[in-house]
């Protein structure tokens, strides 16, 4: 049996990143001193989700990895602990920004990046005018802990990413992600069609989940945002183990039997049985192609 | 607003091929007779799901779509009706045999046949032994009432099949199937798993979804299965609206409005996202090819 304890973080976000970064800190503490072993900050923690409108003057917050203030802290904080964190950032590399991951394994040793695949664009999550499409396609990351599987946010509705990260191996899947109400319409609430449709990928790829999103409303110029946090942990046939409510800061945690999902994930045959001679049209946008 | 009503029908199979017919019958005319324009029969309703042993002998069940008295009695009946009616049978051609399905339109128009992408194997679902691996790959269906995707049972449980059904347009997924307990493991009850995995491709694709599934305790020598009907239909961001229990034959009946459907599906934006680009691992079996 060899078991993993995994948590997800949420907490509310101001503009004040080193205060970002000492919330952030306290939750990690706070999750490894219940026995979390890796331990999910959720998306853009360093910052407001500064998306909600377009402003070029926001740009200047990419940084590369290494002049990253949050990775810095959490590479100590890794290492101190023992702990393997994704840590999401405003990634800039030349000219191209990106929407990106690292991987800080227990030793602080960082993965390389990971450059968020799908890009969402609507009104208040103006991402694109942000943010490159990633160019890396979809990665797992060999921690001491285990192989997981990371992607960002929007990548958590595509059932294309979760696949191909659980086909490379992909013991867990772990999606930090910034999601609330729609500022164009009060009366969409996403909150349980976001969380189907990761419990989908989980219990079709027989991989457990960790989900972190983001509390709090947040006000950027005349858009403003109420983000649902709902942090949630599945087993691996998709079921919640465990989930956070819609409004307060903390940590999740739970204990897998990553041993015992892996025998599940054979014996059920979904993936011996898999028709790759079929698929060519996923690689289509309409489906016409082969 | 262009409403259709779905119904999906469950039912417990015998042995003798007229007498499933018959309550078939009484469902389907049940269901139209609420208002239903398409309805779905359950997988292979003609017999008893005789799949649970290896036996050459039932390899006589199979016949050609012309020769199967289902199809010519469903035919009539989708005529009479005006509604439309996938209906499962176990196709021979040639010397191969397959697990298909053909579309009966509204007035009486036949389909072209799809034929099951993905069979399983496994203690009492020893599919393998009687269906080859289906080559027509994931098709929908124009109808009288709408374009419809139709798969059948073990391919529900991929997530590839549900996309490629989606990216052809499919506005409504169908999925006749026989499940139910694992005669090896008395533990195992994959009821809610098979519900989350669907749910999460109706959920993901913005499609609403209808399943129909059989119920009984069905005796096949040595083996025995007990079928957990819990046929049930969807919204358009994979809510369950409609649900049957697990051992009552009848009918589930829901009208949608595929406008809404559509409308929600274009807002949500992910279609307009998708990266074929990095798509490529999904053809492989181990996601090491692009």
């Amino acid at each position: 049996m060899r078991e993993v304890t995994v948590a997800a973080t949420q907490m509310a976000c101001g503009w004040d990143v080193q205060a970002n970064i000492k919330v952030a800190d306290q939750l990690v503490r706070e999750a490894a001193s219940q026995g979390a072993q890796i331990i999910l900050l959720q998306e853009l923690f360093e910052r407001v989700y500064f998306c909600q409108e377009q402003h070029a003057d926001y740009y200047k917050f990419a940084t590369s990895a290494d002049e990253n203030p949050a990775i810095a802290h959490f590479t100590s904080v890794a290492k101190e602990l023992g702990v393997v964190l994704p840590v999401s950032f405003y990634e800039r590399a030349g000219n191209a920004l990106f929407n990106s991951i690292v991987v800080i394994d227990a030793d602080g040793h960082r993965s390389s990046i990971y450059r968020k695949s799908h890009i969402p664009d609507g009104p208040g999550y103006s991402e694109k005018f942000y943010f490159s499409p990633g160019d890396t396609g979809f990665m797992v990351f060999d921690t001491r802990f285990g192989r997981i599987g990371v992607a960002i946010c929007w990548d958590q509705w595509f059932p294309e990413g979760a696949r191909i990260m659980a086909l490379k191996g992909a013991e867990i899947l772990f999606y930090p992600t910034a999601i609330g109400s729609e500022p164009h319409d009060a009366s969409i609430n996403s909150r349980d069609h976001w969380q189907r449709t990761q419990m989908g990928h989980s219990a079709a790829n027989l991989v457990p989940m960790v989900v972190s999103n983001r509390i709090g409303k947040e006000v950027v110029g005349n858009s403003n945002i109420t983000f649902y946090g709902s942090s949630f942990i599945t087993d691996g046939f998709g079921a919640k183990l465990k989930e956070a409510d819609d409004h307060s800061p903390g940590v999740i945690v739970q204990t897998l039997d990553l041993d015992a999902c892996n025998n599940n994930r054979l014996a059920w045959g979904v993936f011996r049985d898999r028709r790759p001679d079929l698929y060519g049209p996923l690689l289509s946008k309409d489906g016409g192609r082969d």
